[in-house]
């Protein structure tokens, strides 16, 4: 199978920046390409490392992630490749390619001759980041576009935390259905055997499993591998009148 | 030609769902990907069903369209395989794959070794639809999928009424151009020989046969192969004060 | 590498259309297909004029720009297939395809036979310019499909105009950064030694070179070749209280 590239950005699809980027990458290689998202929240590079983090084990092993949420682009920050789970990633360093801590293979990408002939300080995703991208799924070795480096920048994700017979978090995104998505691990919530959660005024007994029964709302394990509130064939955002930053307590079964 | 696959969603391209699902069909088959919408309204069955029936045709055949709108998800409805007009459809059983009549072939997905490893309760798209649609658009025969079933579920189309000399419908959906599409059937409109479209306060002579001309508020048989009402130029949806909802009377000249 | 075709339209993504037109090309070429954006204003020809100009020159050398803004649809206005820097154009005769002067080859698309079957006149992306596209990508002929034409129609790209010691301009786009795109061409503020530029009330010295440093507005020639006003890490649309429309000025050093 030919190779894929899959494009990850906070550029939006209203304007022709994803796109651009993407012709790039096409006028350089056959490779597939697809996007995984152009609706990263502008500049938010926690939420996009969180996508990167659940999304790279879906693609074939040996995809180039292409993926860039860069507030501080055309400044001294680097631009990377990382070699993650048999795949490689392109994008800034600013830790939204990188897991939180482990090691890992990482380029810094200093060889203007992979780039574009005329580098835009403002769009380094389509004159650096598109052609390394392009490169790397034509099968070029990554130290022919880049130099070893071994301090990636890391960003924490956002994570809840333990607070005695509580574990204290809160909702980091509300998706397109109003699914409240909370910044507490499946592992955190698995392990502490979870009695009941509360966001809001709403008090939600016990994990359910899949969005899909009663009208109440329910907590559950979503596909971001983390605590999720909603509302059966509804918007728990609406229904519980939540957003982005509201506090959602876990009582713990094992405190 | 190698085949294609073509996703056909309610998830909105702002979360990281719908290039999820476009990833593991990438991951499994060497097919195209193209996306026909991610922005069904959420759980809107029957809305999308009208895109399925009217887009069906322009897939070429052989093709597999993989159409997710699915608030049932993880409860007791059957996941189905559909074979229509020599393409595949893929996706859930509840009405949103199936014509309201006639006779078609239909198989259960019921073999969990045709998945990924591990199914979220909370995302088929991702971890059964999307292996199947990769093992369709792969030449793997349907049987070897699911068990065939007779009883797949249909779902009305929304559908207007003859009421003595009028025909009695409504607007379904307001598109980005601010067109009101109704929910009054073109072959309904074309048998009545309709004089005259009343929406809201406007009356409206006549079908138009395109967009572009003159000022006033138009009706015409849109993409949709349904009646829609437009304002060249503009949007009927605001210059009509117009929604979802709002009734559409036809006066028939055959009555 | 298989060619390229491109898409550019008004559509948007929540509506099928961008897809279904998309359909109709995967029906009939094996050519790769993406995006470049359906984000372009409803029956902004000129905004989509400028993006096809600065996209273009992205798109590997014998692509297919399958391009459509088209208030005209259905009416007397002509189909167009563009030769224009190697590249192919197809789309409405409105400006949308072509520079504002020089030479260019042109064809007007008058080969019904080369379309789909039944033509509908409020959809001629999916009807005639994507079969056209896809004809292209299969190395058809241009005089195959169409009839030279002398006299493409001509749109004029927003322009700012100088005033004295003044460039006046305005606001044409903002992104979904926020950013301010002006009418302001890159070269006439290269020329200009641009001294200061204001927009609302802010007045800003000096062009920088990258959205990145610092906090207060800052000027810049973006990836659209223009004069583009920006707010680092922020909207400077919210931030300045500006919108489509509104005036900027530029003070020139050599005036």
């Amino acid at each position: 199978m030919r190779r894929l590239v899959a494009l990850l950005t906070d550029f939006g699809t209203d304007d022709p920046y994803a796109g651009q980027t993407a012709a790039v990458v096409a006028a350089a290689t056959d490779a597939r390409i697809i996007s995984l998202t152009h609706g990263v929240p502008a500049h938010h590079v926690s939420l996009g490392a969180c996508i990167v983090d659940a999304s790279l084990e879906l693609l074939p092993p040996g995809s180039v992630l292409l993926a860039v949420v860069d507030p501080g682009v055309g400044t001294a920050r680097r631009g990377l490749i990382v070699r993650r789970d048999g795949r490689w990633l392109v994008g800034p360093d600013n830790g939204l390619l990188t897991p939180t801590q482990g090691d890992i293979e990482c380029w810094c990408v200093d060889r203007p001759e992979a780039w574009r002939d005329s580098v835009a300080p403002t769009f380094h995703a389509r004159d650096i980041f598109a052609p390394v991208a392009a490169r790397l799924a034509n099968y070029e070795r990554p130290d022919w576009l880049g130099s070893l480096v071994q301090d990636p920048v890391r960003v924490d994700r956002p994570s809840a935390c333990i607070d005695g017979p509580k574990i204290r978090g809160e909702v980091i995104h509300v998706d397109a259905f109003g699914n409240l998505i909370t910044n507490i691990r499946a592992e955190l919530v698995q392990t502490a055997h979870m009695l009941q959660a509360q966001v809001g005024d709403a008090r939600i007994r016990g994990l359910a499993t899949t969005y899909g029964t009663g009208r109440e709302p329910v907590a559950l394990i979503g596909s971001w591998n983390l605590l999720e509130i909603a509302v059966p064939g509804g918007s728990a955002a609406q229904r519980l009148g939540c957003r982005i930053g509201d506090a959602v307590t876990v009582e713990r079964a094992d405190a």
